[in-house]
């Protein structure tokens, strides 16, 4: 995706913001840094660019050092944590060290920490007082749940600097009561980022790019491909002065993916697949049960993930055993014995048992060698055998996912392609 | 925590490593940066130190400033992303251009590449071939689930790159598979750093917190709590010259928390609940079948996460629907009716009605309200009964998640608590 052509990266001309996440735990891999991620989005939706996140840890020379960077090459600077109590809490002075400013007492931010603290302490320890060091000049971001406040303050006249807590939830609050406005009223809010994702299964990314690659290359909106396990996505992003502008500019581009993708592409934004099974059986006023062996509950959860999924889904038999898929779904013994529990007559069988014994209008199996160890030349690992049975619908298939496939991917990829051909097997059920 | 103290930031002695993520859709907060704090988790691991971490769009000059900044701080460079097909997948061209170095056409990849894609396309595209394109000299890291390759490269001889594919469980394999072994066999692991995760249910991070304050203060190992869903983590961290001396700091620290925590401390390090429970069974040569009403399939789809589950997990039933309560697991209508689908007298019918039906030694029951919807005050969102039949153990009991929770986290929580009720009972079943 190629975004924010605008830009130049001259060093005289700063422009955009960048984030600076500050913490030994992060780059010992202790969390997972969500703040970079949180502030990215809130960034877009302000329509500020953005070019760059670091993390350092609680190194004062290191931290500086990353702090004159930033100041070189953007507008705006965003750090979160390091404002704690503690001595491994160093980004107030380090700031302050930075641009040779003095740190402030702030009387204010005294009065409210005594407040704060006023059931546990009768007087304000060192480490406490620390808090209401401040660079001289600062402008305060109040922390209504937390004690340590942050700061807006610009070291020279193109280059300022907005500091947050690294506890998410105080964070959220000081941006989105103080800090977003802020930005809002001094005009760093440039042009809106706005953007939609579809969502397709069915296809290889580099299949859809190949398909859409004369989209790939727009300026405004950018598409981009992006897959994960049994999925891939195109992300439409376009940027106006307001929402009617780049919504405008998203429309048409969405319409000629989904023409030229026709079924493949399943929906937008934040859709499950689960959901629109969900919503087609519940308009056909149909119902469903599940008979699961290698996936052992995993398209049942799915399903019943939806809130209110019990008007359409009535449950079903985990099968893993083979004397189960005898006894509770009924499929004959010898079956079994003469192509496998791993064949189309099995899944077959299966789907038929549970669709009778469960008093439902579909009904889906899947049966398969998870691995790591079952597989021979003939049935190797990932190969996975699925029946979907509806009103006037029977398909069986066979997928081939790959024996150098974990257990957990054959497993999710069986659950994703289950629910992806049942979603068009209730569509073409007509 | 203070660590790497050794460090000094000598421009001309390039020292420890730095991890940079590119793409776009990290700076527009769609997804959050895991890889980063895996990495981040490794290179502790090996002892290799890390200072920094960097995200950079899809835009090759900003990515070629970066590069070229860490090339002259750090002697490792490890990147994540683009190394895709799409003409926004850009890392092998820049790293290739920042070291005025042309790319090789690789046939080990290219003749890889189409083995990996012959059922699918006859003849690769010029996307496709693209990713055999490495900076010449570089050596391959090969990507065996994925289609795009990393490179190990040192174009100068205190820097050297090493890029991984974004999609985390390919670099995930990639790293652990082939990288650790080379940054060890090339004597980047320095002083090692090495960790143990002590795993715990039952207690919430508070408390555990509040009983173990004493050992949270240590310097060496560092002792941390970390909360997540239904589980509170502990790590103790340890620094020293070879993982001998850092077992024999930790060691002590380790008994000492299981000795106050008891049976609520579950595991170290990767383990899971339902490994745990296999091995328990295993070891009995006893059998498991589950009943699942509001989990819709979750628990048993945990069970089989664990290769080789088949030895003890016979499979289940899912009861969404109160009529297959009845009917396939032989709960009385007028128990239902007298007290609820969601009772404990409900859930002891359905785990002796698949415990008889599958012929196992264990059944685990669950039902209950996961809202949003379907709550009353009697009987609000959240409260979900249990139920644990075994050789000598029957109870039953109800948890109250609270109807402040999402639906997910309600189906979560009631599969963890299952799971480790099931390991405590199998436990004390004597």
């Amino acid at each position: 995706m190629k975004t924010f052509k605008e830009t130049n990266i001259n060093k005289k001309n700063n422009y955009g913001a960048e984030v600076l996440c500050i913490g030994s735990e992060i780059l010992l891999g202790n969390i997972v840094n969500t703040n970079s991620q949180w502030i990215a989005e809130q960034l877009a939706i302000l329509g500020i660019p953005h070019f760059r996140q670091t993390v350092i840890g609680d190194n004062p020379a290191r931290l500086k050092e990353a702090i004159l960077e930033a100041s070189n090459r953007s507008e705006i600077l965003i750090t979160t944590g390091g404002l704690g109590p503690t001595p491994d809490d160093i980004t107030m002075q380090v700031i302050a060290d930075t641009f040779n400013t003095p740190l402030d007492q702030r009387n204010d931010i005294l009065i409210d920490l005594k407040n704060k603290l006023r059931n546990k302490h009768s007087k304000l320890s060192q480490s406490q007082k620390k808090q209401s060091l401040v660079p001289k000049g600062s402008k305060i971001i109040n922390n209504y749940s937390g004690t340590a406040p942050g700061i807006i303050w610009s070291p020279n006249s193109n280059f300022t600097i907005l500091t947050f807590p690294g506890v998410p939830s105080e964070l959220k609050e000081m941006w989105l009561q103080q800090a977003a406005q802020w930005l809002i009223r001094n005009n760093f809010s440039k042009k809106i980022i706005s953007s939609k994702v579809l969502h397709f299964s069915g296809i290889s990314e580099s299949l859809l790019a190949d398909k859409i690659s004369h989209l790939l290359k727009g300026e405004n909106p950018t598409v981009a491909t992006y897959a994960s396990t049994g999925e891939v996505k195109v992300r439409i992003t376009a940027k106006g002065e307001n929402l009617e502008e780049t919504n405008k500019l998203i429309k048409p581009i969405e319409k000629e993916l989904t023409q030229i993708t026709g079924l493949k592409c399943f929906g937008v934004d934040n859709v499950t697949l689960e959901e629109l099974i969900f919503k087609l059986l519940l308009k056909r006023e149909e119902t469903i049960a599940v008979a699961e062996s290698c996936t052992g509950g995993g398209i049942g959860s799915k399903l019943t993930k939806v809130p209110g999924s019990s008007k359409i889904f009535h449950g079903g038999v985990i099968a893993y055993n083979n004397l189960i898929k005898q006894k509770i779904l009924g499929v004959p013994e010898e079956l079994i014995n003469t192509h496998g529990a791993v064949s189309k007559q099995v899944v077959e069988s299966m789907a038929e048992g549970v669709q009778k014994k469960f008093k439902v209008n579909w009904a889906i199996s899947v049966s398969g060698i998870a691995g790591p160890n079952g597989g021979s030349k003939l049935k190797p690992v990932g190969l996975v055998n699925f029946c979907i049975k509806g009103p006037k619908t029977l398909i069986t298939w066979e997928e081939r996912f790959g024996s150098n496939k974990t257990r957990e991917d054959i497993q999710k990829l069986s659950v994703l392609n289950a629910l992806d051909r049942l979603r068009l097997s209730i569509i073409m059920d007509k």
